[in-house]
């Protein structure tokens, strides 16, 4: 029996793991504006999941290394800060980091790097991605990820060869950087595109996602797997055996 | 007997032309970066296509204007001073200025204006391209076209309601936006996606050009078209009677 | 106040049509194979809605017209026999029947015979589909319904033109005809994409359903619109004013 | 310096073959439809490339037996019988069969199989290919290359699982299937997409051709390997070191 807190229990994915684990023995914590003290729901739960904001993340860390709990954290939109922050809490408690929970984009990141190791840098590499109406962020966390993807595939660091937001008198395209592009309309869940193109051909490896509930499904599976991990910081390919 | 003079005939789109147009009488004129002087190209021709640079455009039209011969522009990445410029010149002279010559083009820029016509602004409108890695503007002409066309169907002007290039924390879409994204990469010659997103369904209208003849064939039907006409600005959509 | 009958309410369709009308004064009927008498449920209703199955149309249609109650039809599978009990039955009450209920496929659809109208024959026109694992038909009724918009929209009936399930040593496409492929998987609530493929360029016309709320919308709108119509065979484009 | 010996290069692809290498000493032999005698071109070639028709297969491969020399056959339709006549030459010569040349369509390939191995059989698989109007077999052969990747992956016979040309009440999906579907028209030269379709979330994994040389170099780059290897039959798989 696994008790499950949930920071960001009532935002958009919150509701969604809540709605994934009815037979679950789970703790609900308040949502990530809500300023609930993160101390009990840590020291109530055998493992954490965070679906909430950037901004409340440092505290969330701290009450989890406080109580010695397991976190999974699934908040996009971090910074360069929240993954130093999330490497020092990693050397006391198990954590787990991913933009994306869903099985499909575990392995799209995972063809993604073999993709991006074998084809060599004649081949571009670009991502675009479209969400909903009301995301706030771009690209999204889910883009960024399988751009870590190509790029460690390369053997390069994403930060080295990124390029957002492309408007205006840009140039031609750089050697070896990889573009990013963003979408944002209607109700979609989730759509991302990972294109390679060389000369006179193209390869294109996308994700759909229909349902929200891919993402909480995921991420109780990451909850339960993480709880009986020792201090360290992990990925979903581990979780899903990949 | 038409004679063409071409201003950018060694750029990629004029050799398409020269390329597209081998049993006409024409005239071939240096590249835009060539220094040539455009006078005595516009005087010797019966009509002129432009697909060169902005910044040659002043000079160019100022040529045709003296020579009161018509001009077809697909130079794309103009401005609005360039607009004026052209908006000027077409009380004297007949000119055609368009973002894509190619028949696919002109249909869908129609069906787009009809779609958002007919949708209403809870429908959101994205509009996505991609082009080869050597395209120094973005988004391309064709996409600030069909996003034209979309905020038409609307009554609105694209330059009210615009949003190029998103990254970063840019917050939830703001309502009857119209957003573009633009991918580079390997030899693609032009693919265009118009997405209207709503609650639960989208719609999606898309041109892929797999052979630059497209806009070169297109591009000599205009000028053949536009010799015979009066001073005035013109529009694919009269070339090809939509 | 309007009381919707339906045939079919334990079926996929219906339970969404159920879930999207919590706030009217509806009458459930049996679902297709439940071997319910459809008389009194088209007695005590205002309109009826059937998403039941091809075999059941009959009686359907004679106890809608038994009691006089307008009734929408999105049953699908549909073959001539039945459309021509449709065409008889209409001479009585008013029946709209549609191969999809959402807006999205309504303007999908107008646009479709807009582009086939002015493209002309020189254009192939195939219209690909997919869907979730379960459904039994194939192509799909919505196809289908694009495939007749792309036949009127040059002129032809559907029947005289229709390509299924190509495989084999089927040789070079015909000329004018109008192809259809089928995919089923996962479960895709439904996508469509009518491709019109000239020499050098191609125009991509699609749809995504993401929810199947949206045919539930549909068909409740449609329904309130037939209540008060005469008789008569009605289409969506009517009930949307497009 | 290799001699290249072509049967089909009157053909679509063998004329994009000898496009491909004007620097090489090639010797062209007639078309599939010519009748020319392929024993000669045997004879005077260091390697043969076969990109004419099935039934002129029997005649090429006795012809490269006969010279003891090595044969890449990207000849597609090809049914059992024939695979049996190769794998029978193979114990002489070595002889490279391929429904695809390209660098893409091979590391597709291996990234499908990859797949549909980590998937596991909850997953649906389904293939989609376009071609240009004139393609007379369907699927085609590189979709059956992929497909049969896919088998692979799940340790599974094509022959055993293929689902072809959907049509008709054709019932619930098969568990376990792969379904094939074609779309013939104007000028594509080849697009192939590969959906994996599980509960909620689909991952599709796409090649676009965009210009025919991309075949003509993988075959030129295939005959330069083969021309030095011992009897046996080969993949593109080992000619890329993927």
């Amino acid at each position: 029996m696994n008790r499950i807190g949930i920071y960001g229990s009532l935002g958009r994915m919150g509701q969604a793991i809540v709605a994934a684990m009815p037979a679950l023995d789970a703790i609900h914590a308040g949502g990530a504006d809500a300023g609930d003290d993160p101390v009990p729901v840590a020291r109530n739960a055998d493992v954490l999941v965070d679906f909430s904001a950037p901004a409340a993340l440092e505290a969330h860390l701290a009450a989890a290394r406080a109580a010695s709990t397991p976190i999974v954290i699934g908040t996009t939109g971090l910074q360069h800060r929240h993954h130093a922050m999330i490497d020092a809490a990693a050397g006391d408690i198990a954590i787990l980091q991913t933009g994306n929970t869903s099985l499909g984009i575990a392995l799209l990141s995972a063809l993604v790097r073999d993709a991006a190791r074998r084809l060599g840098p004649d081949w571009d590499i670009e991502i675009a991605e479209m969400h909903h109406r009301d995301k706030v962020d771009a690209p999204s966390g889910t883009a960024l990820m399988l751009g870590e993807a190509a790029a460690e595939g390369r053997g390069l660091s994403l930060a080295d060869c990124s390029v957002e937001g492309r408007a205006g008198l840009v140039g031609a395209r750089a050697r070896g950087t990889i573009g990013f592009a963003s979408l944002r309309g209607g109700s979609v869940v989730g759509d991302h595109m990972v294109v390679l193109a060389g000369d006179g051909e193209r390869i294109e490896l996308a994700h759909r996602a229909e349902d929200r509930a891919i993402f909480a499904r995921g991420a109780v599976q990451a909850a339960l797997w993480l709880a009986g991990q020792p201090a360290g910081r992990y990925t979903m390919d581990q979780v899903l055996g990949l």
